[in-house]
């Protein structure tokens, strides 16, 4: 028998070392013959677009490096699976691919859109008597997947903002004058990812001053009396803020206007700083973190990759115990020591769902973040791998651009 | 006799090093008593705003902290000294302080605006006969004084960014269609930083596609056609763009606008962002690396910081040694092997002069930079400090905030 490896949606830190950990396991067991990678997402199987991974990843160096290298080493799409009522041909072809290429376990790396995926695909199989096992492994830098304590890829990007947000505020600070700095956090509609800004709090740094998530009511009047009372306390305040948040007030949506009168709207970023420069004409600037949150594997965390691989390998052993339709999550046992379990649960459990940041780890004036918030997060941060460099610069695995077209 | 030292100008990862490199030193000389510090540049030293060192600076491990520790921790300023025809009370209330504090040397870390506060009060004590000795330590990310092969700062910035552009290559390729990925990177009116990105080719990275710097002569149509032409090339096409550049066409000048009718001129990635969102209708995405730039310590290059320690400490053996008015400042004595020779030079040759990218490191078309370039960077982003971790973040050193106010 063979099985395929596939990876969807935004990229991460982690979700190549996913790939590694299924890779790696499924190396173990004699039965499995071919480990197919399927490129795009489920758009390789779909079109029929898959490598022979053992040609590609040969050695312990190679799955290494594959570790340590962002993104989707295999591609990603952003494919939604038709309803089967509305049209099964789709499910057909991938059922044919399947057949044909002997693959008898499917494994989607993903989030809640591709867990509907894996949701659908093993609903059909088993309706239709297909003998393949479809299993989800979860990633997101979002962290917004139901079911599960957290998700791969969350922990490296969370990570990275703490240690670019600590050097933010060593920058912030240097000048006499008064200042905002506003720092625009990924995250969709939760405010995981911003949140967990507080964990620079372990270092002693007094800072973000505010944070703002998408659970909490943001309002831009209390956001201008925020800064007013901040502000007399902090010569350079430090502002996080959840890209999913909404102003209140029409008035202050801004954009960004090109001189053939489109306009697009700006991020809350940038809206907050011009709200800031009207309001109290001090020194303001907005950042946005960008790509570089999911993107920034050279200052992974080393929990977050190994847990990474942990949880692909074992998706394998659900798949070969005989489980589908079904997501591995991580079960945390306990927060010190840091223990955590890898179980299964029915994919319907974890599709199109979304899980938001805790009301209640949310300060009473919804302006912070309390102390459960923080003993969430920091063991989702802890650990670096030695990176192998080359000329100065992280060495990243690559598949020949032919191959991905 | 005592020494100062200041620090001056935009924050960088190598300015700290600088000061631990001349405090060491100094250390080492029976004939200096105390080490001041000045708090907010030469503002420290016109407000008799000072602080001893040793109180602050206790151990070999503080100085390894303060090494990794971005930003200014001495505080900066953006002071210009009047010309002292103009006002000469500044200058003798610079002198009263060296005076009331025994200062006999005193060192300016910053770039080429601080050099002009070196030129002029060397000039001002040389002339007036007071027995102070005022020596430049160079610190820019926008590797942009004159007389230097390279200024310190500059390596960790390059670092930084080569790092992150080779990231962000990877994350912009995941998806099956086309797209424009546009960085913006810092250097003021100097292309060094931006064309830096070129680095990522030494380890067979194939990008930026296009490299846009100051010294070229920008032209909106031709980065049309150049668009056009590489993405035929290219699926996931990633341009660099120096935010020094400025449009030549008014009409594709495109700001912020906020409801009160108030309009900002937006950054140059996203004036490329919108030309490129109108005339090719494909996704598009502009990423300003911002302060990162200058404050990402935790991927600093030890080559940078280790020169940043010693060109501080050959500061203070010239004081030592009778010199004034001189910028400390690495000749280049080969490339490979990488040997560098640190002298000084009259200070006269770096206040407030800039110095470009080389025009003839540009490839005829404008749109990118030849080995030559590759040639001078690769040496200067090699090596990585072991960083002290703690809680999962780097630390970093800390002087209390009640002494920078």
């Amino acid at each position: 028998m063979n099985i395929a490896i596939a990876q969807s949606g935004g990229p991460t830190c982690a979700i190549n070392a996913s790939l590694v950990g299924a890779y790696a396991e499924a190396l173990k067991y004699p039965q499995i013959d071919a480990i197919f990678g399927s490129i795009n997402g489920i758009e390789g199987i779909i079109n029929n677009d898959l490598i022979d991974l053992k040609n590609f990843i040969r050695s312990n160096d190679d799955m290494e490096l594959l570790k340590q290298t962002p993104s989707t080493v295999l591609g990603s799409c952003r494919y939604k699976l038709p309803d089967e009522e509305d049209d099964t041909s789709i499910y057909e072809k991938i059922m044919n691919c399947f057949i044909k290429h002997d693959i008898k376990a499917f494994f989607y790396i993903g989030g809640n859109d591709s867990m509907d995926t894996v949701l659908k695909l093993s609903a059909y199989a088993e309706l239709h008597k297909y003998d393949v096992r479809i299993i989800g492994i979860p990633k997101t830098i979002d962290n917004d997947l139901c079911a599960t304590d957290h998700t791969p890829g969350f922990g490296s990007a969370a990570k990275y903002v703490a240690t670019t947000v600590q050097e933010i505020v060593c920058d912030s600070a240097v000048y006499s004058i008064e200042s905002v700095t506003i720092i625009e956090i990924m995250g969709r509609h939760a405010g995981w990812l911003t949140a967990s800004t507080c964990v620079i709090r372990a270092n002693g740094v007094n800072a973000p001053h505010l944070i703002y998530l998408p659970e909490g009511n943001f309002s831009v009047d209390r956001f201008v009396e925020d800064v007013k009372r901040e502000q007399a306390k902090h010569k350079a305040l430090v502002i996080a803020v959840s890209e999913g948040i909404e102003l209140d007030d029409d008035n202050y949506r801004s954009g960004v206007t090109d001189n053939f009168g489109h306009k697009y709207l700006s991020g809350i970023g940038k809206q907050l700083e011009n709200i800031v420069r009207q309001k109290f004409g001090c020194k303001v600037r907005s950042i946005e973190l960008n790509v570089m949150q999911r993107c920034s594997s050279h200052i992974c965390s080393k929990t977050d990759i190994d847990e990474a691989c942990a949880i692909g390998a074992a998706g394998v052993r659900a798949a070969l115990a005989g489980e589908t339709g079904k997501t591995m999550v991580f079960k945390r046992i306990s927060d010190i020591p840091y223990i955590i379990d890898i179980v299964s649960v029915p994919a319907s459990e974890t599709a199109n769902k979304e899980k938001f940041f805790p009301k209640e780890w949310i300060t009473p004036d919804g302006t912070n973040v309390n102390e459960h918030a923080l003993r969430y997060f920091l063991p989702l941060i802890q650990g670096e791998n030695v990176l192998r460099m080359r000329n100065g610069m992280p060495e990243h695995f690559k598949i020949k651009e032919e191959v991905l077209k």
